[in-house]
């Protein structure tokens, strides 16, 4: 599930012909478009924003924006739209709540849910919302704790200790979740501390069929007419949060050109990658990645369309599937395009050029060459690494429970600084939210998914490997998978519970089948999870070699590649021209019957019943979603749109085929992110799903009684 | 388009635990059940059906049947049904022949046609039928040819040489299509004489939505209702062909427990295979496979929902590929259990220590040696020989006609005997039907296929490999395949035919871009498909030895594995009993309406019109599908049943999941084929469709007027 999850934040790239056009290749090229970049909230472009739109950033305005904004842990964005704890989120980022609450007999995927009062607001499984409240800079501090010539292992452990340490002693001092984010590719450690809402309750949400109208046929499409929002409220104490910094619900939405921001997670961009990194995207990573999801894909529809239940129960799989696929496979054709590759290939000879024309750059000068040695290595590991450590050849939630309790055993009887990084005290409580969680497990599912993993495992190794000989045991996939999930206990949280509590005695004393096996496994994991963790220290010190030079050179700071940490974009509503045809800055609601009527309501295009009606009920020219030139990618879903005053104006949704080519370059004539317009939520709150009481929340900011 | 209606053909294997329980493993093993067996019609197991049933197979009786069974060329079986040339098939073998006759604005897939008079019957495109006259045993005369002790190369070289003069000699002679066939992989050799047919029309077919009821998602289950069976006639010189060897129908159809044959076409089998081979298969072959087609099935299935006009044009494709993936899946499945791999290995073992105990057995004694060598070699070119031999990395039929077109300048100017085998002069007026075949080619569809196959290409073996770099031509996938299909002119016939009655002369002065790439690649290929015909023939020659063993050893003959060659089996109809759950002989039309309810009659499972009254046409009681214990493979579709009297009961159109390990050997007790009943046919023509007039033709024999 966690590479699932991270999939689905890291979106990507292009599936079209002819795309390349207008790239600026690179956040730190000069050449950098006026409104690129992801910046970082301790380092906005003020100047920049000044010099084009005549409009300050100020501090007070950026604070009231990041601790208004929200990070979901399921992956994706938010924010805060009154002062009662009211938040605002894409219905597919909430889709994974929303399938956690649902049962044969009420699938809120299919049905919508509407809380008539706060005692209806469903407290949801394992969500955690993230609040950023303050940023520090300890890259001296972290970088000083690393010896001089210190060995990669070393380094490594190093680093991780100290990071560690920073996290603990934060977490002590403020009570906040602290996370020490590496950005930069290693060029920087910010330390991140957050506010963290545990009782998240459902409010609404409107049906899949109009939240994500099209599905995967459209995704990634424009024009477009998703209603593709849900609504939270975060507690405290049992009480609706006070949440004074929240964002004011504005009157009328955009205007085409105005300026607008976007606060939001971008989940991963490789912008800053050398040409050795993204040849093993483009030749390795990528095409493993692709032909798992395509098998994934077919497993899961074909299973789904035998039985309506079968098909509740793979749904949030299937979507986190299908939108990886489309991403990773625009993302593949982006890389083989050999004009764009050849302008990164330009691009690094030219800073290698650079390196070797000016003294004092010895180190950054060999850094090309260290990154392209670390990723021969990794590389050679891909594969296993990917099936065992990554547990793709080892597939479903149970599996994953059971090497988290395994570990758990041993690493925390170690100090902080010493554990593997998802066990360090920072993180600790997230991990067990997620290691607790009610949510339902279906063993039908798992089988299915275990079974399959399996096979591919067998596939790929061989059946004669060592590792799969042992995994399979003398049976077939089918048998082993069966024989695994019908015997362990680990889908019992109490079971979990004793485990984890009884610790690495406890552990070593389980003869549960499922943890059995990923001790059997642990070895060679581990084993490259080690190798993985010393390659990357050398890729991280020569990245922060290089980033260090680039500041030199160009005398100019920048952005990071996206790591999942907050970001702030700014730019403008804009349509655009693509092969002749003109596509609107935004769409009216009349488009959504058009489109529907055209694939004769079938399908993903099938209307719910609560909108039946809905074409009498609302205006035919009621806005429904735009696109703008915002810079965005896979983890801003649910990114609120922002005016000057800080308005809410709509929120990230998708961007278009042609924004798949952001996760390596920029461009604002033809790609669009795609948002859901703010008077589409509130229109079809009051007209369609006659949520009255949400509609004055939203425009007067607080709760109505 | 040729590996897909290959793979077709090839159905295989199973998905569900412990279904190994009876197998008996190999055809001539003396603990074969009953009814194992897909018999040559010039061996047939007459002293075992009269042991078994009483019942003495005559020479006239097998001779009518093989003249009355009928053989696809795009992949499948069928019958005549009267006296004037009236053809019935499965649906699902004569949609490829309905797609061509397809258009935007008549969709005979999704909605049937019914001839009113002949005038109406519809000429389809490049279907050729082919009726097996005679057979002659040619092994003496094969092998002769042969030189004692020549190397692999030329003992190819020779045979290929007497092949295509037995199939001049046949041709000249009788004016026959004249193949010969290989059989017990290399044992034997059989000369098959066939009437062609290659003005066929469309006479009936009913919607898609009941011929294929319940799509993928039902594909390989039981119980089922499909109607999957279509009508054509054949013609001679524009009028209706005269068939005196027909199938009556049967007045009720099968009783349970009945004697019952099946003839028809199994496409492949691998029950002789050696370890080394079946390994070959598991680890390499299958995974291979898979991944592609699941590649292909999610690239059709996201562009069909984008367009209901897309979904038309991929149709044809997408069954296939889903229809192949569900059968392979099966096939590894199998392969991956243990307990079957074991039962092979055990097999072969037995017969290794034979040929050690017995002398004159030196040269069958070293034959799994040499298969395993071949066998390595073949592992070695595998990916190459699929990317560009067969054509995975190539995708699309432009390419394929390229290639043909300058295949054919350079192998006619050869004696037949030295060409590539499909330029032979036995099967060229076939080649020529289908290369100069009018039917619809899809610009967008070519673009998308070829686009995915050459980012396929590009994956599997580097984007710097030097025939990727010279095939993409410094162009991505996306841009190089529209550059080739929009520039192309081998989508004209009249092109191709002026290319190809050219001659090399033609072709190599042609500049189009499509056979330029042909030509590009043709040198590398061609050096593949050497190497895999030599070592094929290594094998060949190795499995002849094995054979001519058992045989001594058994002192008893066999049938040879699949090769779509026509075949007949006996057997009975029969429910069965799986995981405590009772599967009835017949189901009635009563359940389909049940399935449909449960699934909403949504997609797959939606009726067409014509159907929304049939509840109240047809008595509930009405059969729909039957099993029986017949020893099919895919291929055998659309091949009929009959009884004693050689009558139609019923058509072969599918078996169950359990069936599906019959690629590696047969069992009885719940793997089953399954038909559409003959009186669920004959009602639903005459109470749906109201073709009263073809209700008579099918009852009476000959054609009403």
């Amino acid at each position: 599930m966690d590479s699932l999850e991270l999939m689905k934040r890291i979106l990507i790239h292009l599936l079209t012909v002819g795309w390349c056009l207008s790239l600026s290749v690179g956040p730190l090229s000069h050449s950098g478009r006026a409104e690129e970049g992801m910046w970082l909230f301790n380092d906005p472009p003020k100047k920049a924003i000044q010099e084009a739109y005549g409009y300050e950033v100020t501090d007070a305005w950026l604070q009231k924006l990041m601790r208004a904004s929200i990070r979901f842990n399921s992956g994706g964005s938010g924010s805060f739209v009154s002062e009662d704890g009211l938040v605002i989120s894409n219905h597919h980022v909430g889709a994974d709540a929303l399938y956690k609450l649902s049962r044969e007999d009420r699938d809120l995927m299919v049905e919508g849910y509407l809380a008539g009062a706060l005692d209806q607001e469903l407290p949801c499984f394992d969500l955690e919302l993230n609040v950023l409240q303050a940023i520090q800079d300890v890259t001296d501090q972290v970088n000083a704790a690393v010896p001089e010539g210190a060995s990669p292992e070393d380094a490594f452990a190093a680093r991780r200790r100290v990071m560690a340490d920073i996290e603990e002693a934060s977490l002590k001092e403020t009570g906040l979740r602290s996370d020490v984010v590496t950005l930069f590719q290693g060029g920087a450690y910010h330390l991140y501390q957050f506010k963290r809402y545990t009782d998240v309750r459902l409010v609404f949400a409107p049906e899949q069929q109009i939240a994500y109208f099209g599905g995967d046929a459209d995704n990634f499409e424009y024009p477009r007419y998703c209603l593709d929002f849900c609504l939270f409220r975060v507690y405290e104490d049992g009480q609706p949060a006070k949440t004074p910094d929240y964002l004011k619900w504005s009157a009328n939405g955009p205007d085409e050109g105005e300026l607008t921001f976007v606060s939001g997670h971008p989940g991963r961009t490789s912008r800053l990658l050398t040409v050795a990194e993204l040849e093993a995207v483009r030749d390795i990573v990528l095409p493993a990645r692709l032909n798992r999801l395509k098998q994934l894909e077919v497993l899961l529809s074909a299973w789904s369309a035998r039985h309506p239940e079968n098909a509740r129960r793979a749904k949030d799989d299937l979507f986190g599937v299908q939108n990886a696929r489309k991403a990773f496979d625009g993302a593949l054709a982006g890389l083989l395009d050999p004009e764009f590759f050849a302008a990164r290939v330009d691009q690094e000879t030219a800073l290698r050029i650079w390196l070797r024309s000016n003294s004092g750059q010895e180190d950054a000068g060999a850094a090309h060459e260290r990154i392209a040695v670390a990723q021969l290595e990794l590389n050679r590991i891909s594969q296993r690494y990917g099936l065992l450590e990554r547990g793709v050849g080892l597939g479903g939630d149970l599996f994953g429970i059971a090497r988290t309790l395994l570990r758990a055993g041993d690493e925390l009887a170690k100090p902080s600084g010493e554990r593997l990084r998802e066990f360090g005290e920072g993180g600790l409580e997230s991990l067990k939210l997620r290691l607790f969680s009610e949510k339902p497990i279906y063993a039908d599912l798992e089988i299915l998914k275990l079974t399959d993993s399996l096979t591919y495992l067998a596939s790929q190794l061989g059946v004669g490997d060592r590792v799969v000989q042992q995994i399979l045991n003398g049976k077939s996939p089918a048998a082993r998978a069966a024989e695994l999930i019908l015997n362990t206990r680990v889908g019992d949280v109490s079971i979990r519970r004793s485990l984890f509590e009884g610790g690495a005695k406890a552990v070593s004393g389980s003869a549960d089948p499922m943890i059995e096996l990923a001790r059997l496994v642990d070895l060679e994991s581990r084993t490259l999870r080690s190798v993985e963790e010393t390659q990357t220290e050398i890729k991280r010190q020569a990245h922060g070699a290089l980033a260090r030079a680039r500041w030199e050179r160009d005398q100019a700071g920048g952005y990071p590649d996206a790591t999942f940490t907050l970001r702030f974009t700014y730019g403008q509503i804009r349509g655009y021209e693509f092969q002749g045809q003109k596509y609107p800055a935004w769409t009216q609601v009349s488009g959504l019957f058009e489109r529907g009527n055209l694939m004769d309501f079938q399908g993903a295009f099938a209307l719910p019943p609560s909108w039946e009606k809905a074409q009498d009920l609302l205006p035919t020219t009621l806005p429904a979603n735009f696109v703008s030139t915002h810079d965005i990618i896979g983890g801003n879903s649910g990114s609120p749109v922002v005016n000057r005053a800080g308005e809410f104006v709509g929120i990230i949704f998708d961007g278009n085929i042609q924004s798949l080519v952001f996760d390596y370059a920029y461009d604002d004539v033809v790609a669009r992110a795609i948002s859901v317009h703010s008077t589409y939520i509130k229109e079809t709150l009051r007209r369609v799903y006659n949520a009255e009481s949400l509609v004055r929340e939203l425009e007067s900011g607080r709760r109505a009684l």
